[in-house]
């Protein structure tokens, strides 16, 4: 059975509270339960974490080294400037995919750039809580194809 | 059942023989038939086309518009530049995923932009063949809420 | 009597089915017809070319240095990045006038830039359908001083 | 009956005589009489403003809204830099239409900026004094539509 | 008693009437007589200034030097590129406080630069005409500490 | 009675003491005691908050949506980088005042940029402690006029 | 006896009072003496002009045309954007000198470009009250030169 | 006997109509026939190909891939902005020569930049019909080293 | 005996495990052990704090005012956007050495730039963790020329 | 009695037989004759250095600040990029004059910045020869009211 | 019998032992009696000429005027900034043909811009030391037409 | 025993006269004598050069090679734009360090890029003299590593 991480950077705990004509109204916690229930379809065994704090999603990124076999993360605003979560993604050997649940090219100019998304195996952008699904499509095809 | 375009840009029907280190070693033969076959567990009709001329594309794009429910969409090399194609995706009323083979946030800087994503509902980029897989998933997804 | 060629480019076929809060709600054939009777009363005959593709409107343009008196052209999209139909242009000797139908100034950033409208001897944009029709006006003017 | 003013900006005066080769022979006044008697033909009475001042510009501008159905403005310099007549245009409302004697493509690139043709309708360039009968036909067939 | 001055630039005169979405629904008159009151309270007289001619502004605010404590300004358009303002400021010896009536960071990309603040204490923007007041009580403490 | 909250981001705990030729000799608590008195005056509650790190500002950030009318906040350096502070704002239904001490126009150029201004209602820069007062002031107007 | 007009623009009548550590001590009028007294030695009329407004210093442009037989010119803050100054020394026929007090080199960024001076026929920054006499012994030369 | 193809982009086949006193008074023909005597002097045999459509360039460069040895193409205005000819080349094992008739350093700024160079083993601009000839030396002297 | 300070920024626990090709097979253990020698022989004490958290990193900088004689610090991926730590730095008068492991300049272009720089006295970058010996050398230096 | 040197950069000895349309026809030998007539008339002893060698005018100008009273500098295209000769001008305490034959605000963009100006009281542009001519006139202003 | 010049710029005498991935095996003493011999065969005398210092590059490029009938040119690292070597070569009456060994458009950024070549009558970039060769057959084809 | 050269750059040779408030007030002699005894303490023997000439200090970059184990080189303002310079670095096998007297980061925006510190090893900046004794320290440290 394959373990992944899904972490969500700042404001993403607001969901379905936070401009819902944007990122949709759903919850957090309704988007993680749909993708567990896809997860166990898959095989794979999903945990969460949500932080405001850069410092904290570093922690967290550093320590999944050991315990998980692939990252979902979604760095939200951290996307567009956080060099720092994108040398703690390429400091550790797993792969992740990056999330996104707007079009991040519809929107203010500075969304449409990603300093993560370069130390990423790839990133999905625009289909509200689906992107994470998609995501794990991505993350558990390419662990297969490692094996 | 739904019916589904794939439209392929320039150079992609060099496939497996053009920079495999970059692109994959599988043909565009190999991954529409990978296509297909999903398509027929999610019960969708898929059509091929790919040019290399951006006019014929958009020619494609308008006459999608009364045949389909939705499209995937590689624009290859004109995702950086063809204003045209961009219009023409917005000038009908199908839903259009952008799909690409790399990661187009690890190459030259130009490839980080896309003028096309923003007529598009969302993009996926960087997973290989499995990026069309992952872009089938998202546009029934997608259909399916609309309904 | 003057001869004129009307050339359209990408997706001007389709005028009013596309976003017409954006380009009005004529369809191009009405556009045409509105002019051809302007061209009537002005003793001017008027052929009407449209494209998708750029390299058969440079084709075309080509083509027109014996055929015609003068082109009004629309190069729609291409309008901001087709350096070919801007050299086409430049290299026959027949007068071109540019025309938009919104306002080019008033949309994305990159819309209020031409790189056409330089090789052509004036422009005229926002005026709806009868942007063809002021665009006529200053050709057969032009045309008539010239004489 | 329509009333129609016509403002025109700094240096326009000298028409003529400043730089021929670039803005033609005819003087303001040649020009402002030609377009008098196309008003004419049009059933439009037509008044003319000069001034090299930015601040005179504005106040005629707001001062034109009780008095006037339509503006044709050529702001010449001052249409690359004046914010403060491009908010002035937005103030009030009337629809203007902006006319340049020559090619603003063809010339200095500082010449293909406009900041005050957003708040038009739409914008002439090229034409030389021709410009202003384009701009004429224009904005009668823009006030006819409203009725 | 401390006598300020308050410069209102291109405009401003009409407020109330223009793009009230932007703006506020209250005229120059209506902020003009509630700053006044407000005057009273904090024991300052108040004398109003507006024009649309930025060399006007200039030459009120080298004689604004030998009659008044400090002044309010609102560059309005002016804000963006007179340098001539800023310089203005910058030669006599009043404190100046920037005021502007919406959040010029929420607007066109070229308002949320000012050229003139730079010359001022500080500036105040988004509170619609209650930005006159918060100014007025920055400069009445400004000019307190300074006694 | 409101309830409004101060929220001061990296550094400003070392007021009075760091580089007090740019920020002033008063600490925070001195400034706190002046804007709490002032509150007072104004039937005003207020609490305060200060944090070194950008995540715990928006935890508090999105806490004080249940707690409080309204917020005045000086994010301090992350005002020209942190788009998670920015996105934290936009995701509650508070109204924001941002505040700075110095003068954000007279220095380096880097400090001129807000990114996180677009969220609140207006911006105050330049006024020292005093800043905080007047953002008081426009903050209980904009709630009174609310009601 | 050569006949020179000297214009100057913004501001400048506060020499002396402004900035003296930046622009010196002397008085325009001081400057002016100056002046005058290097031009009965040089056999050379001199008459003056100042005005902060760029309207009135473009309507003086013009004047000068039939009346001198060149023009040394401070543009002061307009030196930086007036276009239309630039456009009306264009337009007519006299040699123009761009003369500056300080060394537009060593100060803001903005002050070292100059979009009056391509249209003059030389320009002297940086030696005080001198630029001007500087001024008038380049525009004498150019004179005698021409005859 | 080597095999090589020229193909020459957008309006080339206009050559010795369009701006000779930029091009030069050849025709392509004549181009050609000089081409295909030094090859023959060379022992090479050439074909030539002239399309102004950018997908059938790209059409051609993969056709070619299985029929010749190497490639000489003059993109004309596509040189500056088709990354799908630049992937096109890259696409294909066989080496490209760019060449330019004039230099592509005197003239518009937009004609220094080639985005198609890249992928080619080098480049010649300025030398008129001559270019191709050094062209084709250039690329037989690789072709010979490679054996 | 002097006390010195190392802070060391995000992901550089990670030492010696993260892309070892550009920063080297040390761990930061064996980093600071090796500093800690040359400090005694150095007559230095020196403490060492490693965050991945911005704001813990500020905190510890204020906090170090009191109880060090200098600081060297790398602050790894902040170096290039956090103005709150450079804030931080100049906020408090004890000296900082800028140290990196890797030459930032031949990586890439965003790591040339460093904003915390200029806080400091000096920066070292390229010896692997010989910088940080070199970092101690200067600041010990520095140290002894200020008593 | 005042001691000058005259440094001449690249190619300003070509003076005369290079582009005289730009430079005029005068040869510099001729110049320098001009200019040392002018020294005796106003009590100036002049000497001549001319180098195409950046780090020869560099040796020169240090060599200076014990030989001469001023320098009179035209560093003709090391004036675009110079740094090391803005570098050696501050490192001495000689006044200098910077003078340019050409307008340089009227030719190619990279001519119109000038690295070297700022380390220079003043610069003088346009005048042909008689740019040295007015340099010295104001060198010798300069040097006087020094005394 | 043809003078032609070779001026090689900085660092390539060190060619075959620098870099040679980038710049090849051969010395430049190898390239260069390549060159000879070709030039015998087409009756050209060459010399060769070779410095670091772009001060005497300019001396020689001068000395050429009277010596040469064409000169061929490396200018190597000074291509990308010497306006002084490229207004060396506009100011004597010879044609220059620039030549570069590795292809310029594929290395760094700043290598793809020349200062240079629009000084030349053309540019040969990326064929190693048949760059050399083909720049004569481009010389000598061009002295010929002339004649 | 190791030998090392030291190279300085433009100006150097003025330090202690030139601008000591920037780089301090040792002379050039000085900093060399203290830099040979450390070297005598390390067992090191070490060369000195300076020329203000760009091609001199290539030409001795490439005389090094033969002779030296390593370089310490001071750039100065060629620091900034001498590719020719760090191409010569390049071109030779040798491990340099370049140092800096003051902090290129605090200073004008120019000087904080360097184009030839991507050549070195590592560079050292802000430490007055003792930067070069810091960069003997890293050199003797990388040469001792690599036996």
């Amino acid at each position: 059975m394959l373990r992944v991480l899904v972490i969500n950077g700042p404001n993403l705990g607001r969901l379905g509270k936070r401009e819902p004509e944007i990122y949709g109204y759903l919850t957090l916690e309704e988007i993680n339960k749909e993708l567990s229930e896809l997860g166990k379809t898959l095989n794979v065994h999903i945990d969460f974490f949500q932080s405001n704090t850069e410092g904290f999603i570093i922690d967290e990124i550093i320590r999944a080294d050991e315990h998980y076999d692939g990252v979902i993360i979604n760095p939200a605003a951290y996307t567009h400037y956080s060099y720092a979560i994108s040398d703690a993604i390429k400091s550790i050997s797993l792969p992740f995919v990056e999330v996104h649940l707007s079009n991040i090219y519809v929107r203010e100019e500075f969304r449409s750039h990603s300093v993560t998304a370069a130390s990423c195996i790839g990133a999905i952008t625009g289909f509200g809580g689906f992107s994470y699904q998609a995501g794990l499509h991505c993350l558990v095809d390419h662990l297969k194809k490692k094996v």
